[in-house]
């Protein structure tokens, strides 16, 4: 099961992108200072928390009931890289993968500021705070944006600005 | 198939954690400034860089070879969570999971300087920058801590400085 389920991934991943060019709707002239947006309804499991965990992040607050009441966290909570995976995925459903990213060489400050429960759902508002040509790169600008993660109740769980480099639709003269 | 290693997962979570209580070696005394330790040697599959790209952050140049050889990249590459999660786990099996670890506020500065790529084994250095009590918990110390993520050829792919909370020996008198 296991085996076909690979297969099934690396077959997925491997055909689209040669069969069917991805279209691009937004380069870096269309992320504007200022310019915010929010999205993304991504519920917290149980499971989807300590497979996370189990990989990554063991640590007893992350895997285990009694030991995260114990904690300062109250609750099995989600890892604080679990919740920026998260994060990352609602960021490329809503316009990472329909736009010329080409990466990121970092974040600047990164906080988490609640935990993380089961049954929560996590959404995201995104803010631009500066965009710059490359200068080593004709082709490219980058993007500081603000991301505050929130919670069904709207408490932020997370905040993180960074930079992301992306191709420009119209490359800098000279 | 994928049932059973849900539940054998969950059972290995719940069980030991009740039954067998945690050593714990490391206190927050124990990380004093200026501390260097190097450790952890974790390979990096194929098949973990698109399993986690699948799940997370499936750009192209994170899932598939002709993408990736076309991006900034030039080859296939982990996601840069996904090395910090990698990150994260060899620090557990080194010390945290032994430690009195309470959580982490955040991370003041995160910089992916080179493509994890497959075949990459990876190893921390991390170094104990500055270490200070919590004002507002007597019995928890702060310690910010500095980490190199380094790839078999020692180029730096990640570095990261940020703080965790951990237990104190012996809490602050008053």
């Amino acid at each position: 099961m296991l085996g076909r389920i690979e297969a099934r991934r690396r077959h997925t991943v491997t055909e689209p992108a040669a069969a069917k060019p991805r279209t691009i709707r937004w380069y870096w002239e269309d992320f504007p200072v200022g310019n915010t947006r929010e999205f993304g309804a991504m519920p917290v499991t149980r499971e989807a928390i300590l497979a996370f965990a189990s990989q990554f992040d063991p640590q007893p607050f992350h895997m285990d009931d009694a030991a995260a009441e114990a904690s300062l966290f109250g609750k099995l909570s989600a890892s604080g890289w679990h919740t920026c995976a998260m994060s990352m995925r609602m960021m490329c459903d809503e316009y990472l993968l329909e736009s010329s990213s080409l990466g990121s060489p970092g974040i600047d400050s990164l906080r988490w500021t609640q935990p993380v429960l089961v049954g929560d759902v996590l959404s995201v508002r995104m803010t631009v705070v500066e965009a710059r040509p490359m200068n080593s790169r004709p082709k490219v600008g980058l993007i500081l944006s603000k991301w505050e993660v929130l919670n069904q109740g709207r408490d932020t769980v997370l905040t993180m600005q960074g930079w992301g480099m992306f191709g420009r639709r119209e490359p800098a003269a000279g």
